[in-house]
């Protein structure tokens, strides 16, 4: 209730500061019988960890995950999975002058009044190092929902501050520090966060994520719906500030003739409802888009106040991301496979028994 | 768990078809000693109701709430209160020819996969017209943040399809039937729904709800930041595409130095944010968008299929919006106040004994 | 979260008072195409309802029950179970005395100090009238367990203050209104209770509840255990203050060689566990005993305070039954249904896809 | 939902197994600004440790607590309170003979059909080891509840088997290792251990746990009654058949002139209902009492099947204790001090702006 469990049947419980001993979590309600290795999470926390490219946070950290229980004999047993990742490059010094100041665009005023306690080092818990968490939970996910219906759960960048990127191939995406779908962009991206670096700011990022061979009938209206939990999914990674759904703010233009994908018995015509209709999947691709705000730590001198209420001049030092939404695709992505694994056992808990003579129509034409 | 409750610790469950007897909900966790009427619920939902203007549903419902428990003598005892909204103006008769169809960009087709069942009549559940329940319940959150907070949360249609509404002023909004913040605009939106109509077709909208006087503090991170439960409480609402808190997607191009609000002992320079920081608000003022795709029943034929997965062509009539955008204002507006009602019960369970030394800044530079 | 939805995934959520508009609830995650009528659940209805013999409170309630929703051409569609029941014989005026005043043993004082509220008439929401609520709940329940397993649930009195109930036969128990299973003792029981009456005075009462052809792996340890679970659900009940399980508190004095029930390929040689090992079910009969206390509101002068802290004498007037326990059977029966129920859908949510070569033994040899 | 997290508003998730790596909890809504060291945890941790006289477990746990997060500074910030007991002396091997059959009364017959899974060692996640994270999560709330309520939490074993131990003090639990309250006894309680194990034999046991200084007003009516949530804990500690509140099973003897306790301004005449009217904490002092079986694993032979369904004999080696009710004490305290935090937070999250004139009495005359 207080906010750090995900989930209502494959619930995430997630703990840890940016600069304490460990982050980790408790998995609770997996099935059993899933084979489950240390190597299968830290696939996952990889392509997450930082330090891999002179873009994002220099800070090294291994990001080894260590399963304490929930699996035995390589296999899952149904009982709570919990994962740690200890803390190992912390420079908390880094942090010291930054006690008793809020940073502007930052956790820390709001945090302050709520809790009344500052954990100021690196951020505590505000700090994004919590979504390695999210990725190592979600990585459990996504190895049940591939090998019990073949769900393949994809992300890239779309939009880098103001450059575009052209969707070209999924298999460009592992390719460059950017997850970018398009090899021609990148020396452009590059160059681009160069200058962003050199100028002492940040900037944003915009992230699709698609989740392909979802089957029919996943989410719990009228509040729970699908599209509602993977919104909140979504919103609640640190600097999101948009999601969108299928044809997304799009919509707002259409008209029902354009936008009501037809159905065929070949397939649905479109999909411009990204694989939801009443809250409910359809079959269809689900297609996300959020919005990544630029990281609100900048080394440039900014009003703030400290904890006092007085008036100060800061900057922000330490290592950070110029832009958190470049290492934002896989968190998106396994916030993606945390929603689905959710509803798949919610969607059986209540409805296992149903079946109907309409035979499932594929998700496109064709 | 079936995601018919909404809430933690304010929770509303809401049931009802919208040809059954009558639709409803029960609001648990309100605080004892709440002055409320039945008056005081009926003035939000006269605001949504069918029948009021060319522009919406010919349906003529009442909507008239009973109070059936929770209240004593004028006050909330702290016990459930459950209200009760009987249906009258039901025409089954005009859903019988799709009973065995699943009509385009509706519900259809995916809840018939989920449940096996199909209450065809009027979309059943699926209907916009259970969002009356949460007009209903959200009075009640809102009068109680209204009396403890002196928050207030209102809403206004920003776009039309193609036709951008310029905010001029919040006293405009309840002189149209559009909830458009401009009275020159008005003629245009007429104007514009009429040729709609004509082209039997639909379309979508965009609308901005914003709460003002929102203590610095709510909102339950990491999982349940308060933007994260608002896009929930959002994307949760009948036709609802994308959701964007301050800047939305706009902060994708924004650098760091222009997106993250300057503190000053005089307020806040800005409100990029939209009112949350770290997932917690920030005496701000909340402000939201989201936009709403157009109505999916439309009466012009379209391609579709039978319960067997035959093709048909198919054309909806019964009475519908033509932009289901008009009516969702209140809506979008007593969602927020649930959201709200809800992290603030669950704020002062676990932090009501906290004090800083910090003054609480103004939302805005005074 | 305030405490009046009960269960996690077959989820109740009750409203209402003794002496206000109406008592009811929403039933959230029925399963669909459950075959479900206003009969099925009036019969169980029927069966707790006041009014039908000299030994309880003589209050006319028919306890008609409307379904509101959740049910299309005759099935259950998945969607939320509105039940209302209308009050009908309020006589509130007979409890204008008590405005002022705590009746010893009830709940007046507590809730008084909780809410600050106090609906007076009849006890409120704290009266017993509220549990008619679960009998109706319970039935839908019941009905589901009964056609997907073959469960059958079942309770009798054991015990009438302090007259011991030696059963003899499940037959007798709907003869006589005291659910008795032992027709030669019912004489006695009415003379008890015809003294207990004349007394000005209430009694106590034990009961027993048996669930068959359970299952074995139903219940979710290491906390919500099924035997955690059922003690939950009836140490909720009104008046209960005591809960056993199996062997109960006789298993304090037995060793470990005569409580613990052998395999064999035969069945289990004994149920001293009553159903339930390690939390989950074994497939034996579960087997659950309830202590209820007599019946607090008493026409006899007690001590008590008034609202001010002052001391005064009262005695209780209205319609009360002198043995609450002779009207639980129908309750307990309902509350092991509820609890039954969530854990048939929790179990498979998570478990839905295991198999295990180890045949099921029966729950008893022979 | 799978059962692992205990609480809704201070929850405790709960992970490991006895054999694995670790176990331990998280713990989320602890109140910011709690004075915690790992110190305050492992006293009460110690209390309950294995190894400590030789009526217990041989098995040698320093239980170890490792606080990884949710603590700054030496005080709790509000965040998730993760805690860490590394194992440290498993003798798996002593368990692989049971690997393929079922010990009769323990939770491999029903585990194995829930899960289809089965860590075998040391009863995997099954074991009492699981408790000692109650303990330590239970010291939490204890230290939480002292120093905002005064509260005080003790409990005593009230009897051996067929020994009755006689309460006399307090001050004499400490001293002996079966928290009797009874010098005197001891040595009785010493020769009867010594007698069941000699005979290869385990034996049951009854603990009472009281909680002085409740305030009035917890529990939340009508399902989450204070003692409901209490049965629900009591009943979830391994091998508890029964529970009790005030008078518990004496009550169905009792008339309700007799049990129904009466107030005066001096205090309340008595305490049959054990702290709790109407599902609500009255200021009373809360009397709990529970059974507990007879350890399941017993050296003798027994029958039972294996994996296939073949008839076996089998008994059980490994280090077990022989009562296991004799180290139940610090976990019922634990666990009531765990619903009491719970029920704090709940009651306040409505109702923290009631005020009501009248005075709360004494819990006793005098």
């Amino acid at each position: 209730m207080s906010g750090n469990t995900f989930g209502h049947l494959f619930c995430v419980t997630s703990f840890g500061e940016s600069h304490g001993p460990g982050i980790g979590c408790i998995v609770d309600g997996c099935p059993p019988g899933l084979a489950l290795t240390e190597a299968d999470i830290q696939a996952e926390l990889d392509r997450r960890k930082p330090g891999t490219s002179r873009h994002v946070t220099q800070r090294k950290e291994p990001d080894t995950v260590e399963i304490l229980s929930g699996v035995f004999e390589g296999r899952t047993t149904g009982t709570p999975i919990a994962l740690l990742i200890r803390n190992q490059d912390q420079r908390s010094q880094d942090y010291s002058k930054i006690a008793n100041t809020f940073r502007p665009g930052h956790a820390d005023y709001s945090w302050w009044h709520k809790y009344g306690v500052r954990d100021y080092r690196g951020g505590g818990r505000s700090s994004a190092r919590e979504t390695a968490v999210r990725v190592a939970a979600g990585a459990i996910a996504r190895k049940w929902l591939t090998e019990r219906f073949g769900i393949r759960i994809r992300g890239y960048m779309s939009q880098l501050g103001t450059v575009s990127i052209p969707f070209e191939s999924w298999d460009e995406v592992a390719n460059n520090p950017f997850f970018a779908p398009n090899a021609s962009v990148v020396p452009q991206l590059e160059a681009y966060m160069d200058e962003i670096r050199a100028a002492r700011d940040s900037i944003g990022a915009r992230i699709e994520v698609v989740a392909e061979q979802v089957p029919v009938g996943w989410g719990e209206p009228v509040y729970d719906r699908l599209d509602a939990d993977i919104a909140h999914a979504m919103m609640g990674i640190n600097a999101v500030k948009g999601v969108e759904i299928g044809a997304g703010f799009a919509s707002v233009a259409q008209r029902g003739s354009e936008h009501c994908d037809e159905l065929t018995p070949q397939g649905f015509a479109s999909n411009h409802a990204g694989g939801v209709l009443g809250g409910v999947s359809t079959g269809q691709d689900i297609r996300v888009s959020i919005a990544i705000k630029p990281t609100s730590s900048i080394p440039q001198e900014r009003r703030s106040i400290d904890l006092h209420g007085q008036a100060v001049m800061m900057q922000t030092t330490g290592r950070h991301d110029p832009c958190v939404g470049i290492r934002a695709t896989p968190i998106a992505e396994a916030m993606l496979a945390l929603v689905l694994m959710d509803h798949a056992l919610r969607h059986r808990a209540q409805n296992a028994d149903v079946s109907v003579p309409t035979p499932r129509i594929p998700g496109r034409i064709g």
